[in-house]
């Protein structure tokens, strides 16, 4: 059993959609919600004493404490609303990076994390002069712990990590990585962009500092993030995006601010994407992890396994590691665009290129590859046609 | 004739809503809009061959055009989306503010502006050592410009404004302040999230450097804003938030930058925001600013005609100015929230307080007051039920 028939949009478009990595589609409770909420609460919240405010408000809160349960974090105020994950890590890296990171310090990231869980770094070690360590690859594809154990010195400020790598759908070895990491005490960052929808997320069990991730991954609509950090690091951190309902007392000079969350959360919130990112997670809970998980691993070894029988495709890193619903493949000699687009003509959406992760592809000698993702709503039929369109990339080519 | 019938809340609960400036109510055809982008559209744009990708660039582009178009900007890549006001101002002072200001150079904000334009402000001053100088009103509430005249200097980087304060409505000589200040070769930026609705902006004609709002004030959902550049600026300004698609190569150590519009776009962008405000934008150009200003010129002059009746009722700014339909209130001796408590018992909806406009209310010498907005869903019912409600203060208050 599937869940297609609960995302209008496979009933409205011929779609064998594998590319939930890069964005799911919605279910109908959720497009149902956004509605309910435009047609019956709409409001600015935290900012008046009618009822469409006071509504607005206490709905943002119900939703930051659904995210709290989700993640299990200690407090509420420990959940940011942000818009995405980029903005998170931003957030991070504008606040905690150009304020605790000095001269020679060290910023350690792993060679596998997507550009948002880079480039942000090395804006702060330029600001700062700090150094950037990168943590390699063992065989299998998995972040190598005794090259960061190497690597981390008493001078390393932040550990910033994918738990799954976006282009492979290995699962990196979290709770290790911080374990080292926090004997050095250096905080880390994980970026849950890419795991959030496959495997329950503890932050208090895995001893997280700061953890990232968005919406419209994972169900919800675009516009939506979260950056969770702990209280005692966040309430250290100076302020981000700085605007109304941010500060506490404006004056013409100066300010103050208020407390976490508002803090991080300055200007209009996206009500909108609080309480669907909480329609979302509900969906997620209700279905729950164990079937999620399930589904997803017998569509990727069924395709996996269909795959390994054509000898003109490779994939990379599906041995022996722990992985999500994710194939990373080539067609040997042809550029992952032009497969990508012969797949597209059999209504079959890949994604192709460097997936936003260039040292990676650097780093294991592919310039570019075509990645299948698999959700709750793929069924057979997507791996047949994903198959049958590989026969016909063969043919065109003439392979 | 109003519009009443076209915004969905309107049929689902009673409410007489006089609190667009805070968010405007959504019309069906946006919320139709939303559902038929991820019903049919969805993906992300920008990184894939596939058509669902292709089809979301391609939206998002479409929108851009519209935005680019509804303010006639010369190029679409001066349309920069961002998730509201507060990030684009944020954008601005981050990278222009940060780069370009430096120690003893002059910012100068209005002292009616919204938090969101002067706390970025204060933390650029702050970092740069530069200072803040603020500029005084006339005895109509608007923008003093001798006084900008004789506070602007060759030290002076940038004026930044609001084109309509938020409290009281009265909209501000934005092309003279930006004459003025060209004169001095400092930059302008116009915060429009309270002037949007209710008049047509033509960058060009204005001549402005910078130009912000919220898709959330003008019938589009919440989670979109904009930040028009002048592109020769843009071009000279570091990004904003790292992260994908921004990027052109990214090494282990140094990364270069996309070109405009996709260097302040990192990360996945919201197309539902994006496809949405085109949405409201057209909803807008086909009703015609004329009749929105008509239709709020008449609600406003009413309720004003209304309240000055009421003696125990004092209105701020409203003679010999051009104003929105928005009109700044107290009940003479009662704290604005418990006003707007008792008008919300009568299903009015006002907003109370100091309206993210600290320094506004200290220089009026205003603690808080009331705001009661006019928007095209309004009539005169509402005006009815507003005086009502106050009838109803000054009985429970023994006025």
């Amino acid at each position: 059993m599937n869940y297609k028939n609960k995302f209008p949009i496979f009933s409205n478009i011929e779609n064998h959609y594998l590319d939930t990595a890069a964005t799911s589609q919605k279910p109908k409770v959720v497009l149902d919600k956004i509605r309910e909420y435009y047609e019956k609460y709409n409001g600015n919240p935290g900012r008046g004493s009618h009822k469409l405010s006071v509504e607005a408000q206490s709905l943002l809160s119900n939703a930051r404490e659904c995210v709290r349960k989700f993640i299990n974090a200690k407090r509420a105020e420990e959940v940011i609303f942000t818009k995405n994950t980029t903005e998170s890590i931003n957030l991070v890296a504008y606040t905690y990076g150009m304020n605790f990171i000095s001269e020679n310090d060290e910023i350690i990231l792993g060679i596998s994390n997507h550009h948002a869980n880079i480039v942000p770094w090395q804006f702060v070690a330029k600001q700062k002069k700090a150094k950037l360590k990168y943590i390699y690859l063992t065989e299998n594809g998995q972040f190598d712990l005794e090259d960061l154990k190497s690597k981390i010195s008493d001078r390393t400020k932040i550990v910033a990590i994918s738990a799954v790598v976006n282009v492979t759908g290995v699962i990196q070895p979290i709770k290790e990585i911080i374990e080292i990491a926090h004997s050095k005490n250096a905080l880390v960052l994980v970026d849950a962009a890419q795991s959030m929808l496959h495997f329950k997320h503890d932050v208090q069990e895995l001893d997280a500092d700061f953890l990232v991730f968005s919406g419209h991954k994972i169900f919800a609509p675009m516009g939506i993030g979260v950056m969770y950090g702990k209280k005692e690091i966040l309430d250290k951190m100076p302020p981000f995006l700085y605007g109304g309902d941010m500060i506490e007392f404006v004056t013409e000079q100066e300010s103050t601010f208020a407390q976490l969350p508002n803090k991080f959360e300055g200007g209009t919130q996206n009500v909108e994407g609080a309480v669907t990112l909480e329609e979302a997670i509900k969906f997620i809970c209700e279905i729950g992890y164990e079937k999620i998980e399930k589904i997803e691993e017998n569509l990727a070894n069924k395709a996996l396994e269909e795959l390994n029988k054509l000898d003109f495709v490779e994939t990379y890193f599906t041995k022996d590691v722990e992985r999500t619903g994710v194939i990373a493949f080539n067609v040997i000699g042809v550029h992952s665009h032009d497969v990508a687009f012969i797949l597209d003509s059999f209504d079959v959406a890949v994604r192709s290129g460097h997936h936003c992760a260039q040292p990676l592809m650097k780093y294991i000698g592919v310039a570019s590859c075509c990645r299948a993702s698999f959700s709750i709503y793929n069924d057979e039929s997507d791996i047949q046609k994903l198959i049958e369109g590989l026969l016909k990339v063969k043919e065109v080519f003439k392979l």
